[in-house]
């Protein structure tokens, strides 16, 4: 039995409440400024299109392009789209940067904590290295270290992200557990021979049906419906 | 006059004591298995090899090698030159880690944590990723995040390092301050249009004519004698 040393983890979703934390921003910020449109369905489409944009990068069909690059062209789509009228250029970058203050789901920042006594506790996120880090510092976060797929130039679920954190942390991946509330990063990670373990995130998509429920019955390593509850089934 | 956002830290003599934290961690070693050797002379000749095993990298007379692995073929040559007896290639390993629970100056953690409230703080070292990790936990150095030469795939002084810590901050070079004790570090930041803070460690070569002595008198942005120091004069 190989002693897990490092927990590696998903952000948007299992460590942060996109959707609420964007709606949030979107409501305050056309409030102030006499703003109208539909915020959520706004920041629901640009969530549905951050997978796509990434899969352009990962076949290879553009560049390497960090993920605030992507969505910048993504949210300027969806305006458009959503024929939403008024937003200038630098309101456009504004609300860009709204991804860098998401706020961490409530359970998040005291469970890191107890996890960060007994375990090297990291990101392993397709954002960008400055918005993680102004992500973590706005909402106390308390990693010891920040992977990011712009440190590989690659996205999740490639093996290189996987496998990259692994090798700078100067550990086996058998001796790293990912965590995520998602079944396709734990399926990759698991391939690759690291821990796995499943957060539900019921809310991540908002109340309804489009929540992600319970936690599959799957045979993740640890699952788990916050991350104080991996801390104590770790023993943290 | 534009605002610093953030401060990259060097970490070997700068944050931690590497000679009083490597000579501890030898004598006791020693100790606790019978060898006796002049462990100061092996510390101090260490760290005389370190910035010329760094260079053959730099010049392109050896292919990327993380600083682990070439301090650990530092190591085995000066047990050889020392003749020192009895230190199998585990115990080399062993050693070889020592660098990793290096303890900070007794400043470095309050004052760290005074600057983090204000400034994204960050190591930009020439240690490996897991090395300065393993470090901050052990030591307690809040680091927002763990800029490593290994990410780049350049020792310092080399100019992607402090331009790559900045882009991945997405901050200008005049947005970022470095620290450390050392001149030719601040000078090639300097030059790179990169903030300065010189803080003086008149201990780092111990006691004696090979200390650095006070800080020399040049056009540094700041210049303080501990991390505490600096923060009072960033106001943070």
């Amino acid at each position: 039995m190989v002693e897990v040393r490092a927990i590696l983890f998903d952000v948007f979703g299992t460590v942060v409440d996109w959707r609420s934390g964007l709606i949030g921003q979107l409501t305050a910020f056309g409030a102030a400024r006499g703003l109208t449109a539909d915020w959520p369905a706004l920041a629901d489409a640009w969530r549905r299109a951050y997978i796509p944009s990434m899969d352009r990068v990962r076949r290879g069909e553009q560049p390497w392009t960090g993920l605030e690059a992507l969505q910048r062209v993504t949210l300027e789509d969806l305006i458009a789209d959503q024929n939403i009228k008024g937003l200038s250029g630098a309101y456009l970058d504004e609300i860009n940067r709204f991804w860098r203050r998401l706020p961490p789901w409530p359970d998040a920042p005291p469970g890191l904590q107890r996890l960060k006594r007994q375990f090297t506790i990291a990101t392993l996120s397709n954002g960008d290295v400055a918005l993680l880090v102004e992500m973590a510092k706005a909402g106390g976060l308390p990693w010891d270290m920040v992977f990011s797929a712009e440190l590989f130039e690659r996205y999740k679920p490639d093996p290189e992200t996987y496998l990259g954190a692994c090798a700078l942390l100067g550990l086996e991946p058998e001796q790293v557990m990912m965590c995520a509330a998602h079944r396709g990063d734990l399926i990759a990670a698991r391939a690759l021979g690291l821990k796995t373990a499943f957060v539900s995130r019921p809310l991540e998509h908002g109340p309804g049906p489009r929540g992600s429920g319970p936690a599959p019955a799957e045979a993740w390593d640890h699952a788990c419906a916050s991350l104080e509850e991996l801390a104590a089934q770790l023993g943290a």
